[in-house]
């Protein structure tokens, strides 16, 4: 049997914690499966004196995580330390440039600095991974980075925030507001005071980052997605998917598209019999579509300590096991420049609801507009003024009737010129909701 | 960049010609990723002259699987003959014997002999991958021999047959027989011309088997799994079973009890919202139950050449990488005696339906045997004669009522008893049926 591999877990928050717990609490088992004992050496965190319930007794303790990971008594450094700049990096590159493989679960930081970290990985000749980064304890990084390596893979979308996704499924269930359900959500501890980085999309986004790289072999471009978060989602939106047999989730998608590829992030109108439309509260769902798998969907908790800590105990096996894959599958100098498929070229069916102004000619001039972008409508709905859905429109507009329209495949280019010119006829009373369908 | 891996392909059907375009298609991809070629050198099947579509003059030919895995011109032997004896057991034997790796989609032979090979390669220190042999194009072996390493897995369970899962889809979504789908199944190559293996549950059991030793560290025991297949079920059941609630579908099962590990195949009803209830048709999905990760599911394709040659390239793709962890996760010299929990410690709920002979006493009597053996019921269902579920009830029996139960948890020695004892009383027409609800 190998010498033990020796762990440094910076960052003792939640996931952390249940690192260092899980780690003493499967020793046995994990020393039988990578043939060598794991064991965790030495911590850091920003307050020591802090009751975790973890013997730190037995651990070396550094101050410094830059420090940990330098240090020449641990094997392996784990940053949980979260953050795209300042410690968390600085730390992960030391470890690297010192030749230790890394685990993370930092998706903003891989999403920002992945390439180049990937780069300083593989000049070292050492592991880094990041199961933990996307979707919590969910194994798509691993299923993308080895279980695939097979295939051509046209599509990767997901549910990859849980609070987005416990905030629509409480509206969808209970009819209640965004603001409602984003109480209930802090209350609970899904979502943080400030919820923009998790209701605007940008969790969501990073996450997507990564797994697009993985998926296409093309280098991290984060800045190329095109984000829309939850927060103009209305009942009345949910009600009408309802009735038109769709459910609305926040996906993070990327397509291999003609033009490149497509990456965004946004409400989006899935059919119910979707298996990801099943898919309700805080959990996590990732689906692939490749060509010789076809469609693959992965189901799993998207967050919480102990979740995430079987990803990075995952990780920290492989190590132990000797496995050092690429991080991003293909090296990093092998990883193609992206190719950005614009987001007006976005080609898929939309759900389009307007508030008509009450008067002749309106539904007319609508129709026009679209016929004029070639735009075909598979339906229209239009209910008595003031009653959408069985209940009263909350966002019912004064002499206005709601009118819902669901298109066939266009393209956002189109959808947005069609949009604007109704408003510049006067027939609408406010912003139309646009909401893109993504099919099975 | 190290030397190409040189594939030796044994068994050229659907499966084994889907292998070699493959990895003929993502050679470019395989090698960035794996950091050397990956080719096929030398095949074998049967018969040659067949047209398969491949370019088999590029390739050397052997009549002999067994020539070919002791072959010094392959790296890699992946066998794709079939059969838990015979030309695949020799020939994966040979090849490990002679230290190559090996990958293979064979379930019968893991099923049997899985132990003795994995001390096989790890006796040459070699790996056995065996990714296609459970639920197809479904990473499941990675994800519990690698990936969930962390967790104690408590549960694992899954729909493993697309036969099965077919017929059952059709008999509930159009009200039909299942000799009536099994019919449509076989016309449409979803079902042998002897379709026992897969509608008596054998292949799941054999599924099963593999994934109780990875999930729980045991010696493959496939003799201790309770088998029961799906032509008893009736388009009564699946209507009983809608309207309260649930779908049935063929499940394996295997459980961690205080008696030891519980291992079985049998049509089960799961609760509608459970994420395993919504896969139709031949689709796979498995799911597991584990302290860190909570629930994990995986739902993709069982079957089909390209997706299950998915598989075996990531397989291939794992050993070009050079990772070699161990077969069944820990070494076979630690992989535990199996325990079995006998079946009739089986604990859980039950749908019983019965052909309640129509005279007084009846009711009375049902009751106190299902008291007796403190039994209680979630649920009773008596319809007026001759009529269950808005239709004809095809297991109507003259001069009898059907009367369907719902059982709280009991266990398996209890409902037995209970039923037996009814069945002497003289008040049931004919053998009830039962069968097992699995709880989320």
């Amino acid at each position: 049997m190998q010498a033990p591999l020796k762990i440094g877990v910076a960052g003792l928050g939640t996931v952390g914690a249940s690192v260092v717990r899980l780690i003493d609490r499967r020793a046995n088992a994990l020393s039988a499966a990578c043939g060598r004992a794991i064991t965790v050496q030495a911590v850091s965190a920003r307050s020591r004196g802090r009751d975790r319930g973890l013997p730190l007794e037995r651990l070396r303790w550094f101050d410094d995580p830059v420090a940990l990971a330098r240090d020449p008594g641990i094997d392996v450094f784990v940053e949980l330390i979260g953050g795209e700049e300042g410690p968390a990096r600085e730390a992960v590159t030391a470890a690297l440039d010192a030749g230790k493989p890394v685990v993370t679960a930092n998706k903003a930081l891989l999403a920002r600095h992945g390439v180049d970290l990937a780069r300083r990985a593989e000049k070292a000749g050492v592991a880094l991974n990041f199961e933990a980064a996307v979707a919590g304890g969910v194994p798509i990084v691993k299923t993308l980075r080895e279980g695939l390596l097979g295939n051509t893979i046209e599509r990767v979308y997901g549910i990859l925030n849980g609070t987005c996704n416990y905030i629509l499924s409480r509206m969808e269930a209970e009819g209640l507001s965004f603001e409602a359900c984003l109480k209930d959500a802090q209350r609970l501890g899904y979502a943080e005071a400030d919820p923009t980085f998790d209701v605007g999309g940008f969790d969501t986004a990073h996450k997507l980052a990564i797994l697009t790289s993985l998926a296409f072999g093309t280098e991290i471009d984060a800045e190329a997605i095109h984000v829309e978060g939850i927060t103009q989602i209305t009942p009345a939106d949910l009600a009408a998917a309802d009735e038109l047999g769709y459910r609305i989730k926040l996906l993070g998608v990327a397509t291999r598209t003609e033009a490149g590829v497509e990456q965004r992030v946004h409400p989006t109108m899935v059919p119910k019999s979707a298996p990801i439309a099943q898919v309700n509260g805080v959990t996590n769902a990732v689906a692939i579509d490749a060509d010789a798998v076809q469609e693959l969907t992965l189901v799993g908790p998207g967050a919480g300590g102990e979740a995430t800590a079987s990803a990075v105990v995952g990780d920290i096996t492989d190590i132990a096991r000797g496995f050092r894959p690429a991080p991003f599958g293909v090296p990093a100098a092998e990883l193609a420049k992206p190719a950005r498929a614009p987001m007006q070229a976005h080609k898929g069916g939309y759900y389009v609801r307007l508030s008509v102004v009450d008067r002749p000619g309106a539904a007319a001039a609508i129709a026009t507009r679209m016929a004029e972008r070639a735009i075909s409508l598979e339906s229209i709905v239009q209910r008595r003024k003031g009653r959408v859905h069985g209940g009263d429109d909350p966002a019912k507009v004064a002499g206005s009737v709601p009118v819902i329209l669901i298109t066939y495949a266009t393209t956002e280019a189109a959808i947005r010129a069609a949009l604007e010119a109704m408003m510049s006829d006067g027939y609408i009373a406010e912003t139309p909701q646009t909401i893109r369908i993504e099919r099975e």
